[in-house]
């Protein structure tokens, strides 16, 4: 991030069709209504033709009003045919941490948001199991046990109420190991979910084991969008670390979980900043 | 690689159900023979219950003729159940390379073994391609253009025939492009292969372009022993790289060389000097 | 680790120098007396002529009783000429982790020690200042707020105090911002310390600055045992991760957060499972 | 790089005190001439305050002749105070690679510019020794054998009138180890470094010795632009990797040797690319 900002920002994520001028006329939006850039990170994606664009300046001595940016940026977006969003960096968002029983990542967030590494609320963090309720109250956290039975749906009812109550914006599956559904993601979509291999090796169950089975002499994690195809959402971010002809499967858990608490970390980060476009299945990640 | 051998040694790789007092009975074998053990390394793979060592000691010295050592070692061998190998270091493997039309694990294999950094002979380079013939010249090394017609196998005895006649030792499918078939396997299995992908996933044709479209941030290269099940045999070594969501897939192409070129050469430098120890599907390769 | 001990274990650490037999003789040692080995490794330092091992066995079915142990082996380390140490896995260390202002090695350690993943036990947290003593009271650890008054040392005598006082085994410096004295190191010498660089690069203060300043491509971390000589004790983990140019010291110091949690929290367990042999000022840490 | 330029291209690297309007001022300059910009990159230096950018587009179709650029440009280049460099992507460098005995930098270097993973020309391997001359003749490369005569300057002269002679543009010291004088550097000072260390950990000789002596984990390799301060010039690239405690000296040689290899590569390819840009005595280096 070039320039430090001293107060709030608007961000805009913008994808369109790759033609003449366009960091010219987006860069010249923002210059000629005095915006001060502190962030602008662009490239072109060759196989699809897609210009992908992240622009980051401060709201303080902008010419128009934060209400008014959407209204400005209209046309220009019309003109090269753009699909943008824009977020305002003290608008800060909403995350209800989904968890079973392993709490190393769950921790591993709270610390970090405690601290000021991560942007975002936890006002909410749900679980099938009872066992991290006590991780939760140590830190004020509000925990909901949603028991999940096999064959029934009643659950989903009660998790997309939660989600309601506590305007949640962003939900991170932090090792909750059950598949959400469909028509759950129907009417909840922005999940993000860390799986515990370098996708899309080894997708599905017990990774760890199917890592050690096919000998491979490193192993990753991998943080992901959720969609209704289980394990193959859009990357956010992947990490690997090599292993010894000496490791167990215990030890695979053991170095696994380095990965996933950073790899999730990183990736709710960035989701958090508003710093990835997801464009097809793949994502741009813009540090 | 503990002691520094002054001469040529003696290497044992040995497999046996775990037991108590392994250790010290293989180690005892060489010991009151006044063997110098210059490196030894045992671990034990809890899923399978196997012992796995390789033991190297000093020829000068020993108490037994090198043609001895065999049948010296076949009732401890018996006693324990063992499935071993034996070698000799200055026995220098017989490499050939097997190419298509890219030259940068070729070359590099080439340069590597003149300065010393792999222990071999390359007295044959087999190509279905002419191309690479130049840079075999220029190194003095004897090249064949063996061509693949699609839907034949007439190439297959001739290939046969020159590993047969330049005494072959093991193939190194440097980047050769083509699918060994089974038949060939059953006659020839000593064959190490470089797959341009992070193994298991992107198995198959144009990993690269798979990698680019599922959208990984990190990409990877395996080499592993050829087995009649395509890209699925016991890995060698593998190693990964972070890319980029800038790069291309002529970028991925470009940086996946870097790892092809070093996975395969660490991959054949361990085989050379008899550090690979297939059990199952896996290795245990002993550094 | 190659086997899985179902109870307490007999772990020795072994240093002497090189000779014929050593893996015989030490291994022979464990199987006449009935033990079963769980872990064994061992090398040989060319530089030093020195043989190091480590190895471990079940306590349950050996013949000689916990108890005796150093004395049945004291004969045979006399031969050998070795130095050595005798751990059992069930006495576990008492850590006192010292901190300044920053939570994250500190919080790290303590969920990992809460999961299972740390072997150890914290009943003391030490600080030159107050900030940590709310992480510390949300799980029960006792917190105590030592001022480091400039130009004086009576705060010396408080902290060899606290730490006699709790039985103390080892100090783990979590980003405690201040130099250990000779007379204090003389008086307690068992000290991982955590410093944010890849030593021997930028030792002393404000590494990420010192970083930045050069103009590095990768930034580390370094867990060392703490010598008298400032950042140049023995290490015990390093580990490094690449950065951009667009990244300025506050991103440098985030990014090595990561590194610096990872790699403390490895040399603390290496440490508490016994797997550090310190010789001269390099160690083999036995995975 | 985004686009793929379907001719040749020219490139800027840009130097300014960062200001509002920048990109767009800079951007519209080719955007209002008709050009096709193939990448665009920028970034700010907080520590510096400083701007730096590269910007590469099509001349096919640009409004302005390639003689008459840099003409075109320097208006707005004084307007924001910008220190500026322009290239064109078919004026390939002419680079002298200096050698001693080592030949695996110099082999990876021949075959990368051989397959075109290298865009430059190498018209000159020169060394202070013969061992590497036949691998040259291989290659049909000239090579020269230019004594360094310990206490003596004559060398000096001979060297720079090869390099005049052959119209270099760069020296690559591919291992070369031996120090270039100030006088020398004052005269010529486009001159690539590779030193085996991350530095600045372990400058000088014998690194590798160093590293070992010091118990370090991890080791690295490093390529810099040369200055008149020993292995302390701005960093182009760098890359570690991890070793272990049984590995002794020579292993650590073997292990640093792959990554001098491609870190080297890696630098050079990007100096001949135009993708770096130094400011004070650090590198942004545009991938």
């Amino acid at each position: 991030m070039p320039r430090l900002a001293e107060g709030p920002t608007a961000i805009l994520l913008i994808r369109c069709p790759d033609q003449h001028g366009l960091v010219a006329r987006t860069a010249q939006f923002v210059a000629e209504r005095n915006g001060n850039v502190v962030h602008a990170d662009h490239h072109i994606d060759r196989a699809t033709g897609l210009f992908l664009m992240r622009m980051e300046w401060e709201l303080e001595g902008f010419d128009v009003e934060r209400s008014g940016i959407a209204a400005a940026f209209t046309p220009l977006a019309g003109a090269i045919g753009a699909t943008w969003r824009l977020h305002f960096s003290d608008v800060v968002r909403r995350v209800a941490v989904w968890v079973t029983k392993q709490d190393h990542c769950l921790g591993d967030l709270i610390l970090r948001r405690r601290n000021g590494e991560l942007r975002c609320e936890i006002p909410l963090v749900l679980s099938n199991h009872e066992v991290l309720g006590d991780l939760c109250r140590r830190f004020d956290i509000p925990f909901v046990h949603v028991p999940v039975a096999r064959g029934s749906d009643a659950h989903e009812a009660v998790q997309l109420a939660l989600l309601r109550e506590n305007a949640i914006d962003t939900v991170v599956l932090a090792k909750y190991m059950q598949i959400l559904s469909p028509r759950f993601l129907a009417q909840f979509d922005e999940v993000i979910n860390i799986h515990h291999s370098f996708l899309p090796a080894f997708a599905g169950a017990n990774p760890y084991v199917q890592a050690f089975e096919r000998g491979v002499k490193i192993i990753g994690a991998t943080a992901h969008y959720v969609t209704d195809q289980l394990d193959a959402g859009p990357i956010i971010e992947q990490d690997t670390v090599r292993i010894s002809h000496r490791d167990s499967v215990d030890d695979l858990i053991r170095k696994g979980k380095d990965l996933e608490r950073v790899v999730l970390a990183r990736a709710v980060r960035a989701h958090c900043e508003d710093r990835v476009l997801v464009h097809g299945n793949r994502t741009s990640v813009f540090d």
